[in-house]
Protein backbone atom coordinates (compact mmCIF):
# COMPACT_ATOMS: atom_id res chain seq x y z
CA UNK A 1 0.00 0.00 0.00
CA UNK A 2 0.94 3.58 -0.78
CA UNK A 3 -0.44 6.82 -0.40
CA UNK A 4 -0.42 9.89 -2.05
CA UNK A 5 1.88 12.99 -2.30
CA UNK A 6 0.41 16.74 -2.68
CA UNK A 7 2.19 19.47 -2.51
CA UNK A 8 0.85 23.41 -2.26
CA UNK A 9 2.93 25.75 -4.45
CA UNK A 10 2.33 29.77 -4.69
CA UNK A 11 3.02 32.97 -3.33
CA UNK A 12 2.65 35.14 -0.58
CA UNK A 13 -1.12 35.38 0.09
CA UNK A 14 -2.03 32.80 -2.37
CA UNK A 15 -4.19 30.86 0.13
CA UNK A 16 -2.01 27.99 0.74
CA UNK A 17 -2.99 27.30 4.54
CA UNK A 18 -6.58 27.65 3.90
CA UNK A 19 -6.87 24.92 1.03
CA UNK A 20 -4.70 22.57 2.80
CA UNK A 21 -7.20 22.72 5.63
CA UNK A 22 -10.03 22.39 3.54
CA UNK A 23 -8.41 19.43 2.05
CA UNK A 24 -7.42 17.69 4.96
CA UNK A 25 -11.05 18.00 6.24
CA UNK A 26 -12.60 16.50 3.79
CA UNK A 27 -10.08 14.11 3.16
CA UNK A 28 -10.43 13.00 6.62
CA UNK A 29 -14.15 13.04 7.27
CA UNK A 30 -14.04 10.34 4.05
CA UNK A 31 -11.88 8.19 6.14
CA UNK A 32 -8.05 8.86 4.85
CA UNK A 33 -5.23 9.32 6.74
CA UNK A 34 -4.03 12.58 6.29
CA UNK A 35 -0.46 14.21 7.33
CA UNK A 36 -0.25 17.86 7.13
CA UNK A 37 3.25 18.96 6.93
CA UNK A 38 5.18 22.27 5.40
CA UNK A 39 8.72 22.73 3.93
CA UNK A 40 10.52 24.89 5.58
CA UNK A 41 9.29 23.46 8.98
CA UNK A 42 7.78 20.25 8.92
CA UNK A 43 9.66 18.84 11.58
CA UNK A 44 11.42 19.83 14.44
CA UNK A 45 14.88 20.63 12.64
CA UNK A 46 12.68 22.00 10.16
CA UNK A 47 10.92 24.84 12.52
CA UNK A 48 14.80 25.87 13.62
CA UNK A 49 15.75 26.31 10.46
CA UNK A 50 12.57 28.53 9.48
CA UNK A 51 13.24 30.43 12.16
CA UNK A 52 17.08 31.11 10.82
CA UNK A 53 15.52 31.98 6.88
CA UNK A 54 12.98 34.05 8.29
CA UNK A 55 14.53 35.91 10.61
CA UNK A 56 13.68 39.87 9.28
CA UNK A 57 16.88 40.47 11.02
CA UNK A 58 19.41 37.93 9.92
CA UNK A 59 21.53 38.33 6.84
CA UNK A 60 21.87 34.25 4.94
CA UNK A 61 23.84 34.51 1.45
CA UNK A 62 21.49 33.21 -0.83
CA UNK A 63 23.75 29.94 -1.30
CA UNK A 64 23.42 29.34 2.04
CA UNK A 65 20.02 29.94 2.12
CA UNK A 66 19.39 27.23 -0.47
CA UNK A 67 21.13 24.55 1.35
CA UNK A 68 19.20 25.69 4.18
CA UNK A 69 16.12 24.76 2.34
CA UNK A 70 17.46 21.67 0.81
CA UNK A 71 18.56 20.79 4.55
CA UNK A 72 15.29 21.05 5.61
CA UNK A 73 14.10 19.24 3.02
CA UNK A 74 16.10 15.87 2.81
CA UNK A 75 15.38 15.52 7.14
CA UNK A 76 11.43 16.21 5.83
CA UNK A 77 11.57 13.62 3.02
CA UNK A 78 13.44 11.07 5.23
CA UNK A 79 11.30 11.60 8.63
CA UNK A 80 7.58 12.53 7.44
CA UNK A 81 7.34 12.14 3.72
CA UNK A 82 8.33 8.40 2.94
CA UNK A 83 7.17 7.32 6.62
CA UNK A 84 3.72 8.64 5.91
CA UNK A 85 3.43 7.35 2.22
CA UNK A 86 4.41 3.75 3.50
CA UNK A 87 1.23 3.92 5.26
CA UNK A 88 -0.60 4.62 2.75
CA UNK A 89 -1.83 8.45 3.87
CA UNK A 90 -2.16 11.44 1.63
CA UNK A 91 0.75 13.69 3.01
CA UNK A 92 -0.08 17.15 2.06
CA UNK A 93 2.75 19.81 2.01
CA UNK A 94 2.88 23.13 1.85
CA UNK A 95 5.36 24.35 -0.54
CA UNK A 96 8.07 21.78 -1.81
CA UNK A 97 10.99 21.81 -4.17
CA UNK A 98 8.87 23.95 -6.80
CA UNK A 99 9.16 27.05 -4.23
CA UNK A 100 13.07 26.69 -3.97
CA UNK A 101 13.42 26.18 -7.90
CA UNK A 102 11.24 29.40 -7.78
CA UNK A 103 12.37 31.39 -4.99
CA UNK A 104 16.00 30.70 -4.92
CA UNK A 105 16.77 29.64 -8.86
CA UNK A 106 14.33 31.60 -11.19
CA UNK A 107 14.02 34.97 -7.96
CA UNK A 108 17.74 34.86 -6.96
CA UNK A 109 19.74 33.38 -9.78
CA UNK A 110 21.68 30.61 -8.75
CA UNK A 111 20.72 28.30 -11.74
CA UNK A 112 21.51 24.84 -12.19
CA UNK A 113 23.41 24.16 -9.23
CA UNK A 114 20.87 25.12 -6.74
CA UNK A 115 18.78 22.49 -8.83
CA UNK A 116 21.41 19.58 -8.89
CA UNK A 117 21.19 20.26 -4.63
CA UNK A 118 17.73 20.08 -4.49
CA UNK A 119 17.38 16.52 -6.76
CA UNK A 120 20.43 15.14 -4.38
CA UNK A 121 18.24 16.16 -1.19
CA UNK A 122 14.70 14.92 -1.92
CA UNK A 123 16.23 11.33 -3.53
CA UNK A 124 14.07 11.96 -6.51
CA UNK A 125 10.78 12.23 -4.89
CA UNK A 126 8.29 13.96 -6.56
CA UNK A 127 4.25 14.54 -5.92
CA UNK A 128 1.81 12.88 -7.57
CA UNK A 129 -0.16 16.30 -7.86
CA UNK A 130 1.37 19.56 -6.98
CA UNK A 131 -1.12 22.38 -7.09
CA UNK A 132 -0.43 26.27 -7.59
CA UNK A 133 -2.23 28.30 -6.06
CA UNK A 134 -1.80 31.65 -8.73
CA UNK A 135 -2.11 35.20 -7.81
CA UNK A 136 -0.83 38.54 -8.97
CA UNK A 137 1.95 39.97 -6.58
CA UNK A 138 -0.20 42.68 -5.70
CA UNK A 139 -3.01 41.03 -4.63
CA UNK A 140 -1.29 38.42 -2.85
CA UNK A 141 1.49 40.47 -1.10
CA UNK A 142 -2.00 43.30 0.24
CA UNK A 143 -3.43 40.01 1.37
CA UNK A 144 0.00 38.65 3.25
CA UNK A 145 -0.47 42.57 4.51
CA UNK A 146 -3.11 41.77 6.50
CA UNK A 147 -1.50 39.28 8.37
CA UNK A 148 1.34 40.09 11.12
CA UNK A 149 4.42 41.45 10.95
CA UNK A 150 6.18 40.34 7.23
CA UNK A 151 8.76 38.05 7.15
CA UNK A 152 11.93 38.38 5.42
CA UNK A 153 11.08 36.53 2.28
CA UNK A 154 7.51 38.92 2.50
CA UNK A 155 9.56 42.28 2.25
CA UNK A 156 11.22 41.25 -1.03
CA UNK A 157 10.84 43.63 -3.73
CA UNK A 158 7.82 43.52 -6.30
CA UNK A 159 9.99 42.72 -8.73
CA UNK A 160 11.33 39.57 -7.28
CA UNK A 161 7.43 38.40 -6.74
CA UNK A 162 6.77 38.64 -10.11
CA UNK A 163 9.76 36.43 -11.02
CA UNK A 164 8.93 33.95 -8.97
CA UNK A 165 5.34 33.74 -9.94
CA UNK A 166 6.47 33.33 -13.75
CA UNK A 167 9.09 30.63 -12.29
CA UNK A 168 6.12 28.63 -10.82
CA UNK A 169 3.94 29.14 -14.18
CA UNK A 170 6.67 28.02 -16.25
CA UNK A 171 7.48 25.09 -13.80
CA UNK A 172 3.30 24.38 -14.16
CA UNK A 173 3.66 24.28 -18.07
CA UNK A 174 6.50 22.36 -18.65
CA UNK A 175 4.77 19.53 -16.07
CA UNK A 176 0.93 19.77 -17.28
CA UNK A 177 -0.19 16.06 -15.65
CA UNK A 178 1.21 17.08 -12.63
CA UNK A 179 0.23 20.36 -12.13
CA UNK A 180 -3.10 21.76 -11.00
CA UNK A 181 -3.18 25.55 -11.70
CA UNK A 182 -6.18 27.60 -10.48
CA UNK A 183 -6.38 31.33 -10.14
CA UNK A 184 -6.33 31.96 -6.07
CA UNK A 185 -8.69 35.16 -5.97
CA UNK A 186 -11.65 32.68 -7.06
CA UNK A 187 -13.98 31.76 -3.68
CA UNK A 188 -12.18 29.07 -1.24
CA UNK A 189 -14.95 26.97 -1.53
CA UNK A 190 -14.58 26.65 -5.15
CA UNK A 191 -11.39 25.96 -5.08
CA UNK A 192 -11.16 23.38 -2.37
CA UNK A 193 -14.03 21.41 -4.52
CA UNK A 194 -11.40 21.50 -7.70
CA UNK A 195 -8.38 20.36 -5.31
CA UNK A 196 -10.33 17.73 -4.25
CA UNK A 197 -11.74 16.15 -7.51
CA UNK A 198 -7.96 16.25 -8.59
CA UNK A 199 -6.98 14.32 -5.46
CA UNK A 200 -9.68 12.06 -5.34
CA UNK A 201 -8.98 10.91 -9.18
CA UNK A 202 -5.13 10.66 -8.03
CA UNK A 203 -6.41 8.54 -5.24
CA UNK A 204 -8.34 5.95 -7.80
CA UNK A 205 -5.82 6.33 -10.51
CA UNK B 1 47.35 41.79 -2.83
CA UNK B 2 45.76 38.01 -2.10
CA UNK B 3 46.39 36.81 1.39
CA UNK B 4 46.67 32.47 2.18
CA UNK B 5 44.07 30.30 2.82
CA UNK B 6 45.23 27.51 5.36
CA UNK B 7 42.98 24.95 6.81
CA UNK B 8 43.22 22.36 9.99
CA UNK B 9 42.00 18.90 9.30
CA UNK B 10 42.05 16.02 11.38
CA UNK B 11 39.99 13.63 13.96
CA UNK B 12 38.72 14.19 17.16
CA UNK B 13 41.38 15.05 19.84
CA UNK B 14 44.23 15.82 17.09
CA UNK B 15 45.46 18.61 18.75
CA UNK B 16 43.64 21.55 16.14
CA UNK B 17 42.57 24.16 18.30
CA UNK B 18 46.25 24.21 19.95
CA UNK B 19 48.20 24.17 16.62
CA UNK B 20 45.76 27.09 15.34
CA UNK B 21 46.10 29.61 18.14
CA UNK B 22 50.15 28.48 18.14
CA UNK B 23 50.16 29.80 14.45
CA UNK B 24 48.05 32.31 14.66
CA UNK B 25 50.15 33.58 17.20
CA UNK B 26 53.59 33.36 15.68
CA UNK B 27 51.53 35.27 12.20
CA UNK B 28 51.08 37.91 14.91
CA UNK B 29 53.84 38.17 16.28
CA UNK B 30 55.36 39.01 12.77
CA UNK B 31 53.17 41.62 11.74
CA UNK B 32 50.39 39.48 9.75
CA UNK B 33 46.71 39.94 9.91
CA UNK B 34 44.80 36.52 11.04
CA UNK B 35 41.90 35.38 10.92
CA UNK B 36 40.89 32.27 12.82
CA UNK B 37 37.25 30.54 11.86
CA UNK B 38 36.27 27.19 12.06
CA UNK B 39 33.33 25.00 10.31
CA UNK B 40 30.94 24.48 11.71
CA UNK B 41 30.58 27.82 13.20
CA UNK B 42 32.64 30.61 12.13
CA UNK B 43 29.75 32.87 11.34
CA UNK B 44 26.55 33.59 13.97
CA UNK B 45 24.56 31.87 11.05
CA UNK B 46 27.40 28.66 11.83
CA UNK B 47 26.88 28.93 15.84
CA UNK B 48 23.47 28.45 15.28
CA UNK B 49 23.84 25.18 12.64
CA UNK B 50 26.93 24.09 14.00
CA UNK B 51 24.58 24.06 17.87
CA UNK B 52 21.37 22.24 15.63
CA UNK B 53 24.34 19.25 14.35
CA UNK B 54 25.94 18.70 17.61
CA UNK B 55 22.72 18.60 19.89
CA UNK B 56 23.24 15.21 21.90
CA UNK B 57 19.64 14.84 21.85
CA UNK B 58 19.25 15.59 18.90
CA UNK B 59 18.21 13.74 15.15
CA UNK B 60 19.04 14.72 11.93
CA UNK B 61 19.19 12.06 9.42
CA UNK B 62 22.53 12.21 6.91
CA UNK B 63 21.31 13.84 4.33
CA UNK B 64 20.72 16.81 6.10
CA UNK B 65 23.66 17.13 8.07
CA UNK B 66 25.48 17.35 4.82
CA UNK B 67 23.59 19.91 3.48
CA UNK B 68 23.48 21.80 7.02
CA UNK B 69 27.53 21.51 6.88
CA UNK B 70 27.20 22.58 3.26
CA UNK B 71 24.72 25.96 4.09
CA UNK B 72 27.12 26.89 7.16
CA UNK B 73 30.19 26.86 4.68
CA UNK B 74 28.61 28.29 1.86
CA UNK B 75 27.97 31.58 4.28
CA UNK B 76 31.38 31.25 5.60
CA UNK B 77 33.14 31.61 2.59
CA UNK B 78 31.18 34.21 1.26
CA UNK B 79 31.53 36.53 4.89
CA UNK B 80 34.65 35.61 6.22
CA UNK B 81 37.00 33.64 4.24
CA UNK B 82 36.67 35.28 0.70
CA UNK B 83 36.75 38.70 2.51
CA UNK B 84 39.76 38.32 4.75
CA UNK B 85 41.76 36.89 1.80
CA UNK B 86 40.45 39.90 -0.31
CA UNK B 87 42.22 42.09 2.89
CA UNK B 88 45.90 40.11 2.32
CA UNK B 89 44.70 38.00 5.57
CA UNK B 90 46.24 34.57 6.82
CA UNK B 91 42.85 32.82 7.22
CA UNK B 92 42.90 29.67 9.34
CA UNK B 93 39.88 27.35 9.58
CA UNK B 94 39.38 24.92 11.92
CA UNK B 95 37.96 22.26 9.28
CA UNK B 96 36.70 22.58 6.17
CA UNK B 97 35.48 20.73 2.74
CA UNK B 98 37.74 17.52 3.55
CA UNK B 99 36.27 16.63 7.18
CA UNK B 100 32.74 17.10 4.69
CA UNK B 101 34.74 14.24 2.54
CA UNK B 102 35.69 12.35 5.44
CA UNK B 103 33.10 12.40 7.87
CA UNK B 104 29.99 12.85 5.52
CA UNK B 105 31.46 10.74 2.50
CA UNK B 106 33.41 7.85 3.67
CA UNK B 107 32.02 7.74 7.09
CA UNK B 108 28.34 7.73 6.06
CA UNK B 109 28.85 6.44 2.63
CA UNK B 110 27.18 9.52 0.97
CA UNK B 111 29.33 9.40 -1.66
CA UNK B 112 29.54 11.17 -4.60
CA UNK B 113 26.08 13.44 -4.44
CA UNK B 114 27.73 15.27 -1.46
CA UNK B 115 30.56 15.85 -3.08
CA UNK B 116 28.88 17.88 -5.57
CA UNK B 117 26.79 19.64 -3.49
CA UNK B 118 30.44 20.64 -1.08
CA UNK B 119 32.15 21.43 -4.14
CA UNK B 120 28.64 24.20 -4.98
CA UNK B 121 28.62 25.22 -1.42
CA UNK B 122 32.37 26.76 -2.18
CA UNK B 123 32.02 27.90 -5.18
CA UNK B 124 35.74 25.90 -5.53
CA UNK B 125 37.32 27.55 -3.23
CA UNK B 126 40.59 25.51 -1.69
CA UNK B 127 43.18 26.27 0.39
CA UNK B 128 46.98 26.55 -0.44
CA UNK B 129 47.45 24.86 2.81
CA UNK B 130 45.46 22.02 4.12
CA UNK B 131 47.50 20.47 7.65
CA UNK B 132 46.16 17.26 8.32
CA UNK B 133 47.04 16.23 12.55
CA UNK B 134 46.77 11.93 12.07
CA UNK B 135 45.86 10.61 14.94
CA UNK B 136 44.87 7.16 15.80
CA UNK B 137 41.22 7.25 17.06
CA UNK B 138 41.70 5.14 20.43
CA UNK B 139 44.44 7.95 21.27
CA UNK B 140 42.47 10.75 19.64
CA UNK B 141 39.02 9.86 21.69
CA UNK B 142 40.70 9.43 25.17
CA UNK B 143 42.38 13.21 24.49
CA UNK B 144 38.95 14.20 23.64
CA UNK B 145 37.18 12.59 26.70
CA UNK B 146 39.65 14.72 28.97
CA UNK B 147 37.07 17.95 27.71
CA UNK B 148 33.31 17.92 28.64
CA UNK B 149 30.91 15.98 27.89
CA UNK B 150 31.14 14.15 24.13
CA UNK B 151 28.94 15.34 21.36
CA UNK B 152 27.19 13.60 18.84
CA UNK B 153 30.51 13.08 16.99
CA UNK B 154 32.51 12.36 19.19
CA UNK B 155 30.40 9.72 20.46
CA UNK B 156 30.10 7.98 17.24
CA UNK B 157 31.48 4.47 16.92
CA UNK B 158 35.56 3.62 16.73
CA UNK B 159 34.65 1.70 13.14
CA UNK B 160 33.23 5.16 12.49
CA UNK B 161 36.59 7.71 13.33
CA UNK B 162 39.00 4.53 11.83
CA UNK B 163 37.03 5.04 8.08
CA UNK B 164 37.36 8.64 8.55
CA UNK B 165 40.89 8.69 9.74
CA UNK B 166 41.61 6.36 6.37
CA UNK B 167 39.23 9.07 4.52
CA UNK B 168 42.09 11.72 5.57
CA UNK B 169 44.87 10.27 4.43
CA UNK B 170 43.39 9.25 1.44
CA UNK B 171 42.56 12.73 0.55
CA UNK B 172 45.99 13.69 1.68
CA UNK B 173 47.76 11.22 -0.68
CA UNK B 174 45.70 12.48 -3.66
CA UNK B 175 46.73 15.79 -3.35
CA UNK B 176 50.50 16.03 -1.83
CA UNK B 177 51.67 19.49 -2.49
CA UNK B 178 48.47 21.07 -0.94
CA UNK B 179 48.66 18.70 2.25
CA UNK B 180 51.43 19.16 5.57
CA UNK B 181 50.30 15.26 7.06
CA UNK B 182 51.78 15.15 10.79
CA UNK B 183 52.10 12.89 13.56
CA UNK B 184 49.32 14.44 16.27
CA UNK B 185 51.28 12.63 19.06
CA UNK B 186 54.72 14.62 18.94
CA UNK B 187 55.24 17.47 21.09
CA UNK B 188 52.88 20.47 19.93
CA UNK B 189 56.05 22.68 19.95
CA UNK B 190 57.72 20.94 17.38
CA UNK B 191 54.31 20.60 15.37
CA UNK B 192 54.03 23.98 15.57
CA UNK B 193 57.46 24.49 13.95
CA UNK B 194 56.59 22.74 11.07
CA UNK B 195 53.42 24.35 10.88
CA UNK B 196 54.90 27.01 10.75
CA UNK B 197 57.86 26.81 8.23
CA UNK B 198 54.87 25.35 5.84
CA UNK B 199 52.91 28.06 6.20
CA UNK B 200 56.37 30.37 5.60
CA UNK B 201 57.12 29.16 2.38
CA UNK B 202 53.90 29.56 0.95
CA UNK B 203 53.49 33.52 2.35
CA UNK B 204 57.08 33.57 0.35
CA UNK B 205 55.70 31.45 -2.81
Amino acid sequence: MSGLFVAFEGGEGAGKSTQIRLLAASLRAAGQEVVETREPGGTPLGTELRRLVLDPDGHVTPRAEALLYAADRAHHVDTVVTPGLARGAVVITDRYVDSTLAYQGAGRGLGAGAHAVTVWATGGLTPALTVLLDVDPVAGLARAGARARPDRLESASLEFHRAVRAAFLALAAAEPARYLVLDATRAADALAGDVLAAVRARLRG
